[in-house]
């Protein structure tokens, strides 16, 4: 079995990621660390992986011991990786970041959005965005890889096959993106509380959002022309999934959007192209690793409207990132992904 | 007391109407009607208000019983009303039809999304459409209101300053908008039911809403130039609530527009501009005649976007309703409908 | 209008109070305080009030001021109320403790579920236990009401029949009791998330709940003989409610417990007993300060099965609280708390 | 791959089996019937299968196709499997029903439960009662097994280890059992819509439920002593999950209950007994087959309080049928159920 680690496991996407790692027949966690739970028993801290974790215990993170493992995650509040990354790269140990650390390429637009210098430009450079439908070649190749953020993930495969084609006015897009509250990370805050957070919904930062940059900085990379972005955040009370509505301006009323996004997206295997006319529910992936999307003409024939579906969890966070695990390792893409969604 | 009279009370809007019409001091529901539960008390049928609507009890509907009230509601499926009015109006009873079929003025558009012919355009062309932010005189003249749909009326209400000012590009506007699920009735659909509906979202009606014609014939009444909309719905895992997230291309991105929305609806007992950077919740109007606005520039610097929220069956329904009751009474507009909102 | 005053009314039971003395038509809320939100307005912490509490803003507690009031109410952490209660009745001023500083009247109980010394024992046995249904004289001359816990409202009301008429075997009682999150309070707790309470629930505190105490303490004062209660809560993903199934064995299974409830509370303003056979919802009295009860005789005949549910910050809390200020103002009961319950 | 079929899938339970199936790496769903959706696809049906079902599409149901099938589930309504089980299993058609009509082993007490004669009292002498952790041995050789309900599984494994052992009085037990809304099936109904199920809690059923003559049936094959149960349902706002707490008067105060449970389930691939002082959360086992028990003493010292939470739609049903099966096919009990279970 390749030993992998995760640092930082005691959230969300640390979960997800004992979760379905659990289920790879080809990787085995062998480090777990949390300065704050060191010591303690995986399943004590997450009862519901009871059985599946064996006895992996929450460690101090530390280099020596990680550098046992074939291949690191890193599922901690930005700046932790990139503080880590360099020495692990340079023995040898791949590096996926589910954090903001290694996402945007340009150290400026980093440090106005989160706060800090980035402190290894060079290792930055080499980063691979880790969105395979767009870089499975560079992934797979790859040292370290940023996993993409979860509104990203979803927002930049609606408008792919769009903005490839260039069958849109780039300067006029909107995303008007709805969310999980499990999207806000397991931290004690009372935005997050269940008594804030249900049977209610709101936008937030409509003046602005960390992943508005590294959507841009992705919609840019797939347009010959310039790219405007209105992207509007919303809470909504579900655990988990992601529900992206976008708009865009047809230049020709008359193209076939259903067989563009078909053809583009034929042989992905974690994209879903429903038939024409559906609307996909955030449910019919939860749990997964797939992305379902819908596109549709709006009844005045000149704006595209495309629904896009993702679990915020796995697709979006610690199913990515192990595909992009698989890739870096030469694995099947699809190892440990493939169970079905679970719904109601 | 002025006596009141409720078609077809079973459902959410009838529950509504008398949960709010038992704290208000000068109407009193003495008919309420009902084919299927005739005979039941009220208060069986809604637990919830028991101790709240003394022995009123389910009768079957009748124009002669009718005609002992001053007004009456109709909370029924389309077409019910169209059939009834003609005579109760004749014999100078007010009505406010919660229903659809005195809402949209032309009779060929309503055919067309409501599957019938209008039978009686006499009164549909005297008919008033119910949203006292814009027709307030009118509707305290009228002797039958068309009370507005739920998302018309928190789209209409987002728009109307930008539209009245002639400031946005008004052949491209897009409303996103979330809907709580009780939205789709109290009808046994497997749809609304809790397992499809809980801990997920999706958009629907893509393709085409009943409620699109009746929020561009609205837009058209406020706009001098050409109005083009696209409406995207979508079913969210709430029990109330409506948040819509508007968009509108601005002409001159260096426009007021806290102000504009501040002075457009300064003195209206009932819409909420909230002060500038705020993003509303739904709950923050649960339970309340109360509309709550947000107005923001995006970042791009040419996209108004605009946050609404109402309560889908207050403002949205029966609260307007008894709102529209008031002025067409001539008591204060405010009447039964000034208790606080519920949150959390 | 009657001036009162609220220390720490940052969280649910304070915005509660604020609510619902916003219908209050011979009460004004003039003081509010908090250390942490000091110079904030009410409705800036709590933007569902905009429009109800005018200029009202938080400021630091102080003695002096809040003698101002005729009565405080005290919304905080259990060891506040103590702290100021001796000189605030000192001056004349009327106190309702949401807290538990006057709940216990064993000091030796108090420290054991507390943790701390109570600092004013003479006060505390001057101290009226606020459960109207069983204390009304006593409340209308305190000076200082212990507002009961929301989970000691709903099991005392359900049992107090069966006790004071000697029914059942006391020594065997099961309170199976399900509670909304926001019975946690509005703290930022990891277990209070949306991603850890929606869709799940467990129970918690079975080795020992601070309310257990509280419970006992009130139904050993209904019987005449010894009484041991077991008591399970359980956190449900509800905002609000408490579900209060109560199992206690008959002495006599002859006899009619319907007779008994109506006879029991004929006249209460705010308990209900429902029809034989009914299952009350918590949603039917959600926002409101009724308490509603069904009582059943199970299958096999011998056991009584009693099934409570309340607003478990209405009259769990807020609702209770008010009620209880009435009293001891010599005002109508009810002032304030009629308004009906919002279903759905 | 054993060809398999399921006779009325259009449910909840059918969808679990799909999904569960999918995952099953010796066993193929060939049939798939359903009067109602005769030539649908599965996929269409369920959405969220997309990419898991192939081309399997529902067929009207039929004796001869089925017979292809090495055994059948039956996920209809009682009365389907009994007037099809007796010519499929004399075709040597194993069958595993879902459904109540071979739990029941008095035929006196089906028909006064579910309101009709069985047809095939025969059959049903022979049907082995699908709980694996009783049955084991006689499930292996069973051509017919009735799967137990969703309430049955998790009271039965709670009470188990205690009547087994004569610890308790069991002339009072007491089952205070929640289920998540699924457990009311995929059937439109007004009761279980999202606006009157969500946020709310309440008890049904108390006056008699069809599951208490099967728990008490199986309750009683464990007891030497007489058995006598008080039943209590809840409908509570989760998808998914049944939290049972049960209560049980300890003969001996000074057992070790912990001990008793760790011995018993040892070994049991599908029953979890947590640490002494855990409580369970019905999420740590959504989406899997596991049960998780805790054992309580309260602090009166005299009753035990067992906390059994399982998955109502996999080990309450689906989960269990497939465990079942696999037992009947000599294949290893867990195939197909080693998925981990999903939280948040």
């Amino acid at each position: 079995m390749i030993k992998v680690g995760i640092v930082g496991g005691t959230g969300y996407t640390g979960a997800e990621l004992l979760r379905l790692l659990a289920q790879h027949p080809q990787v085995q966690v062998t480090k777990l660390t949390s300065r704050k739970e060191a010591g303690l028993r995986a399943d004590q801290h997450f009862p519901h992986l009871r059985g599946y974790t064996g006895d992996l215990t929450f460690s101090v993170p530390d280099v020596d011991s990680l550098s046992d493992c074939q291949a690191v995650f890193f599922a901690t509040p930005h700046g932790a990786c990139m503080a880590m990354a360099p020495e692990l790269v340079a023995r040898g140990v791949k590096i996926v970041d589910l954090s903001a650390d290694f996402r945007l390429q340009d150290t400026a637009e980093f440090k106005r959005w989160y706060g800090m210098d980035h402190s290894c430009p060079d290792l930055l450079a080499e980063a691979v965005y880790g969105l395979p439908e767009v870089n499975r070649v560079d992934i797979s190749r790859a040292r370290i890889v940023g996993n993409p953020g979860c509104y990203p993930t979803s927002v930049q495969l609606g408008f792919l096959p769009l903005l490839e084609a260039g069958l849109v006015d780039a300067e006029h897009l909107i995303a008007d993106c709805k969310s999980g509250v499990s999207g806000a990370g397991r931290e004690a805050r009372i935005g997050s509380l269940f008594g804030e957070a249900a049977d209610t919904m709101k936008a937030y930062g409509i003046p602005g959002h960390r992943h508005w940059p590294e959507i841009t900085q992705g919609l840019r990379r797939m347009s010959d022309t310039p790219v405007s972005l209105v992207f509007s955040p919303h809470l909504t009370p579900m655990i988990r999934g992601i529900h992206s509505t976008l708009y865009a301006r047809l230049k020709d009323p008359s193209v076939d959007l259903q067989a563009l996004y078909e053809s583009r997206y034929r042989g992905e295997p974690f994209v879903d192209v429903m038939p024409a006319g559906e609307h996909p529910e955030t449910r019919s992936v939860r749990g997964s690793n797939r992305c379902r999307i819908a596109v549709h003409k709006a009844p005045d024939g000149k704006t595209a409207v495309v629904l896009v579906v993702i679990d915020n969890l796995v697709k979006g966070a610690s199913g990515q990132a192990i595909q992009n695990l698989n890739l870096m390792l030469g694995l099947d893409e699809s190892l440990g992904l493939d169970a079905p969604p679970l719904s109601p």
